[in-house]
């Protein structure tokens, strides 16, 4: 089952990742984590590498849903945002699809609620251009 | 397929936590993101949960072996180490089982990869009592 879903925009990385950020709002997720991958393999292993970017996004009551039926859960969250410098004047955004990654775990509520997630994170994709 | 393991320790939340850290650290994972389940959900459920934290571990050099095989795969990093306050005197462990999150993907170099980086997880996981 595919994982992610994609989508390449003209504009500057920054603002592409605010009017992301403000998307996510809209449908109840807020960012909780940020890793800049640049600059990660820049300090880690001196490498150059694209602007690539990871905002990991959480919708707290879905979150405290999913936990109650699993508490191992964890391990597949907060749902990763993918901003990508493709160095051709465009940006690439790649969202989760929650139904692909939360697939390993045999729980059926769990099931439920990735298609849950799935639908306000689309609308999410959607509004950004 | 499973995509967690686990165990229970004596010992306080954050001595465990500082022995997760550094036995991480001895096989080449550093601690990118950390998110206090916790703390987020008083903050935006005023709820009181048990303590809950997700570290997120990332080894930089697997980390862009992989990122060259596909680049969505930051969708499923880094890679998750719960800690749980069982509220019973023991601390809860869960280590992720690469192979079981990443087995979404079709690409087998991200197969074989996911098998190092479950040796090393694992040896983390043994070396922590």
């Amino acid at each position: 089952m595919e994982y992610a879903y994609s989508k390449n925009l003209k504009g500057n990385f920054k603002s592409i990742e605010t009017n992301i950020v403000q998307s996510l709002s809209e449908v109840g997720f807020g960012i909780l984590t940020e890793i800049n991958i640049k600059d990660a393999f820049k300090a880690k292993l001196n490498l150059s590498y694209k602007h690539y970017k990871i905002l990991g996004a959480c919708n707290p009551t879905l979150a405290h849903e999913a936990l109650g039926y699993e508490q191992e859960i964890g391990i597949l969250m907060p749902c990763n945002i993918l901003i990508i410098d493709n160095e051709d004047g465009t940006i690439k955004i790649i969202f989760p699809k929650a139904e692909g990654v939360l697939q390993t775990t045999q729980n059926d509520k769990i099931h439920t609620l990735s298609k849950k997630v799935d639908k306000l994170l689309k609308t999410a994709f959607d509004n950004i251009c």
